[in-house]
């Protein structure tokens, strides 16, 4: 511990030789183990499984381990720092998917930024993976390789920047509604930012019923007179903003607005702000700096949720992706759907229960009910939508 | 337990879910550990690694992980079973990096056969492993993944079948000619089977300095006049066979011989093992069925080796692997040389000491001195060869 580079940093001293290990579960105390749990014994396995590719459900640990798959391009806030500089982020997501999900996960960076060699590469390691957890990499390719990815596999595919963050914030959005008496059929929001995760929480928001959303990049709102929509953008535009017609500027469409998801990284002026409707929803989950400070959002608003845990209302991942795939594997399911992301979002706001107050719309990360919670509601979603082999 | 496909056969009941998991290293109890852990914390030690790719040695768990990659196609003797199929072989084999050397390991079993495509999908993978153990992949495909992988990364590649094994065999060989009075330089050496270990040992073996050696494969001693060879075999044939002028069949080349190491699963009639010269030795590694059997060896020979743990003298890889692997990380190597691999084989040799017997030409695999040992020895060669790092 003593000799490293930036020694006596808490950070750097937490971090020396990483953050996780791989450990054997069987004892190989002597030549009767070692022939069990390798030659001779192991040939046995290996034929079962030659003969029966199922019973690799039974006697490896493929089916409880998933791969964290990150090209880093868009790592935290930190963007492309390539894959060596994203490893520490990938260790401590397996050390959350193991802690929180009892899930074993094996981070993988990889030394390609082209989309048709990460879904090649991807494809190639998926018969030692039981899930696929996709991971920091940037927009608008993470939409493309996760589809396709999907496609190909009959695993579990997850890109979490978008899923996580969208299953969370309709766990909060919920919560946030009931609170202040809304409906998410009538409910007007805002979603500043068209990234992974703005593109994620305006389909999950769509798919709770939400029917008037207005999505924005860094041009404005998307919409379907825009040319210079990616394909993507494009038809979210089209379930979005075009439906009551949402144009122009971020000023134009937060007048009277109910909700605001800032997933931006940008700063909302104050006179915007202060243009919302009574009893407002802010969300501003850009970390370290939300696009609305919570100080100033609580001068407006009702509900204020951020992306930090030194604020009420954290909006965090961790809440979601152990417990999603915890549910996944349990079922041995061939993919996440959109009902078990939904579920999850479900489950967790179902926690909150008769605690709901402005400063509580979404559980603690640390609440030990959480876990399991979202375990089974999204292994009984898989269940309800036919993805479930067992 | 209770419920698993062959419950009640111990192989299998000890095979349930897997051998290996991943765990935590650090405590995640609270907010105040997931943020120096994970976000916002963690975001400084990617920003270091960024500035100086170097410090990945010493804040992630990359310098100490081994990927065992196989595409499944050699797996054991039982051919090519697949990818899944291989997967119980290669947690095995992670279980004894772990047990043995320290090393993190993680098995990788590749859906794809294709030479380009192993190599590709390796070297994008890269970034997050500390070396390469390739793993039961078959012959002569082998060769070239392992030299072309050797020349795009700098991080130590190993194919185990070829190296393990052959490094162990050596061992064993120098003891036994010490046993018997004979000499590296003059002994005469016939090497039966032509893959991936066959290949290994002759190569090995004229590192260590023997110089009469006829390698067989099925159709005979690998010699210039042949036109079938494939390219490695050819260069094989001119550095064995050529130099003494060795043709022929196994009767041929046997007649004679001082050692015979059978790498091929065939059987050798006993009228051919009785041809050999006196005090012969003789390595039967086939499992689980030797190509000479000891009570047939030692109505001829004088030490008999054999892959099994039921008889004396077992060449088993576990003896040098996880050594081989824990002596290049320590001293961060590029690369696993052949001083390092002809030094771990020395070592190996050396624990027997005043031991030496018939009976005892290698330590046992669960000998405690073994890692050590192969460790220091191979840090020290890696230094000695200029491949280390620190």
């Amino acid at each position: 511990m003593a000799s490293h580079p930036h020694s006596g940093d808490p950070v750097f001293d937490l971090h020396v030789g990483g953050k996780m290990e791989t450990v054997s579960t069987v004892a190989l105390t002597g030549p009767d183990e070692l022939s069990l749990a390798y030659t001779p014994g192991v040939a046995r396995v290996c034929e079962a499984i030659a003969a029966d590719p199922s019973m690799t459900q039974h006697y490896t640990w493929v089916p409880n381990t998933v791969a964290i798959v990150s090209d880093g391009t868009a790592v935290l806030g930190l963007g492309d720092i390539g894959p060596a500089a994203a490893m520490p982020v990938m260790e401590g997501k397996a050390v959350l998917f193991k802690q929180f999900g009892g899930v074993d996960a094996v981070p993988i960076c990889l030394d390609t930024t082209d989309v048709e060699e990460i879904i090649e590469t991807v494809v190639r390691l998926a018969p030692s993976f039981g899930g696929i957890n996709l991971e920091d990499i940037s927009a608008p390719r993470c939409f493309e390789i996760e589809a396709r990815l999907k496609e190909r596999l009959d695993i579990p595919v997850f890109h979490d920047d978008q899923h996580g963050t969208a299953v969370v914030a309709l766990a909060a959005l919920t919560n946030a509604l009931r609170l202040t008496g809304r409906d998410a059929a009538t409910v007007r929001v805002v979603v500043q930012g068209a990234g992974a995760a703005g593109v994620a929480v305006a389909r999950i928001l769509l798919e709770a019923g939400v029917r008037d959303i207005a999505v924005l990049d860094r041009q404005g709102v998307l919409n379907s007179e825009r040319a210079d929509l990616t394909e993507v953008k494009a038809a979210l535009a089209r379930d979005t903003a075009d439906v009551f017609g949402r144009r122009g500027t971020l000023a134009d469409v937060m007048a009277g607005a109910d909700v605001y998801i800032g997933v931006s990284g940008g700063q909302v002026p104050e006179e915007i702000v202060a243009s919302m409707a009574d009893d407002a929803i802010i969300f501003g989950l850009a970390n370290p700096t939300p696009e609305v400070h919570p100080d100033l959002a609580h001068k407006y608003a009702r509900v204020v949720a951020t992306g930090r845990s030194d604020f009420p209302n954290q909006i965090n991942n961790v809440l979601a992706f152990p417990g999603i795939f915890r549910g996944a594997f349990d079922v041995h399911a061939t993919a996440i759907t959109e009902g078990m992301k939904v579920a999850a979002a479900t489950a967790l706001a179902e926690l909150v229960g008769d605690d709901l107050s402005e400063d509580l719309v979404i559980p603690s990360p640390f609440d030990p009910r959480v876990p399991g919670a979202v375990r089974e509601a999204v292994s009984a979603a898989a269940r309800a939508d036919g993805v479930a082999r067992r």
